[in-house]
């Protein structure tokens, strides 16, 4: 069951300069930075508030770190803005494998590792009305 | 002071449709529909979860009730997908007068009325990376 805005995943030319924007523009600081090398992204993630499910969600800004990563060629074709939206799960794997049973199309056989060693898949955006959807188990979750 | 994401906006042609996708695929519920004639959308807004600061997130899906309205503009260039975030605070004036000392445009001399009788302004997308950005003070703050 989705309990959660997880975070908006936005996606940007330069990290750092996008990090300094939210910084001074609003206050917002970077809870955790990594590089995810599977998903090919240079990542902060910027903690906005806690959760009634005990999570959070975050901004989470994302540089690709080469041309043809899924971020990369999304940025070539759309430029900045929202890539995608993730809800929180308890159970990733089980809410995977319902939306799936629905006809919507998951991108992932399995889970991957996305930010903060939480486990994640992704589900079709044109079996979701234009948008990319993540799923998300946070660490602690799972 | 921005204290939660309050809400992200999704642009979709079909309402009803879209509505029935997100109660099917993940069981959520309408919390509040209305039309708003100075916006010129009809929406529907879908509480997800609660937040730290006593507000809560929900998606708040937008169709258009007229072409020629920002909404409508939008979906004829980029289809349906995400076509804004929004940050919760106490007091929209003066996060919107600190964000505009900052060099951000800020798009509405006033701010204007939003869903549930909120009080809203946005930003514009090209002084914040590529993301349009709202700022909302729920009823219960204003």
């Amino acid at each position: 069951m989705l309990t959660r805005i997880d975070h908006i995943g936005i996606a940007c030319f330069d990290l750092d300069r996008t990090v300094e924007f939210y910084r001074a523009t609003y206050g917002f600081e970077v809870y955790h930075s990594e590089v995810n090398e599977e998903q090919g992204v240079r990542e902060a993630m910027l903690r906005i508030n806690g959760t009634s499910d005990g999570g959070a969600s975050y901004l989470q800004l994302l540089e690709p770190t080469r041309e043809d990563s899924a971020v990369g060629k999304w940025l070539a074709k759309n430029g900045e803005g929202v890539h995608h939206i993730a809800f929180g799960t308890e159970d990733v794997d089980q809410d995977a494998a319902a939306v799936r049973d629905k006809g919507v199309r998951v991108l992932y056989d399995e889970p991957r590792t996305g930010s903060m060693g939480s486990r994640i898949t992704f589900l079709h955006p044109k079996d979701c009305h234009g948008v990319l959807t993540e799923l998300v188990t946070s660490r602690a979750e799972h």
